[in-house]
């Protein structure tokens, strides 16, 4: 099996939640999906219908965390890209065997109930890269 | 009609396709589906099938061009995210009058035949987004 599915959204940092869904709803026409706090994160999430994947809209909660970070030293932009899996813990495993530098070891909370995990940027050629997993095994 | 259809592919600014598509084929498992020269944008391109979505990796064919630019201020990393669309000259006039800047008043030749134009990124709160038109009504 591939450890990559396919993309499931695009996160994309910003200092305005409510300024930027605007241009994304009224100026290019695309869909809210919905929008939620993920307090773990330290961040407010909205999330767009972009037809085929999401892009996840996030803006900190305060000064502190990855995305109030991200907003200081590069400003508004792409932060990850995220794909889908099942079974993210064996996804994790696979990747570490074959090199590749994990954030972090035990999956952590992400927006939606999914259980998240960051590749490495060094290890991507400066993409940062998420693995989602939705499903109940990812529990 | 809406503006934008789907995510087409995302663009990545890389220093070495060789290097880079090596990892997503041989560490991510994903699939490579073509390499390719865009002479006029002075990049050498590859496309990786990511599922739903492709992953455009942009390698610059010197230090002139928009890719060589944005490696040099930023490093390797997403370069923008393309809108597949029809009728490009249609929507890139529907966006105007909604107030969006682009960065050209006419289509540019992409990779893969496309009629491609890109929004400035300060009307889009840091995203480099692109049009990307692969119908004959581009033409």
């Amino acid at each position: 099996m591939s450890i990559l599915k396919k993309v499931d959204h695009i996160g994309i940092a910003v200092r305005s939640i409510d300024k930027s869904v605007a241009y994304y709803i009224d100026t290019l026409g695309l869909k809210l999906l919905a929008i939620e706090e993920v307090v773990s994160q330290n961040v407010r999430v909205a999330f767009i219908d972009a037809g085929n994947i999401k892009l996840e809209l996030l803006e900190p909660l305060s000064e502190e965390g990855a995305i109030a970070k991200f907003l200081a030293k590069r400003g508004e932009g792409v932060h990850h890209i995220a794909f889908g899996v099942t079974d993210i813990r064996t996804r994790m495993a696979e990747l570490q065997e074959k090199g590749v530098q994990l954030l972090q070891d035990e999956p952590n909370p992400g927006a939606g109930g999914a259980k998240v995990a960051f590749l490495h940027p060094k290890s991507s050629f400066g993409v940062l890269y998420e693995l989602c997993d939705k499903s109940s095994k990812g529990e």
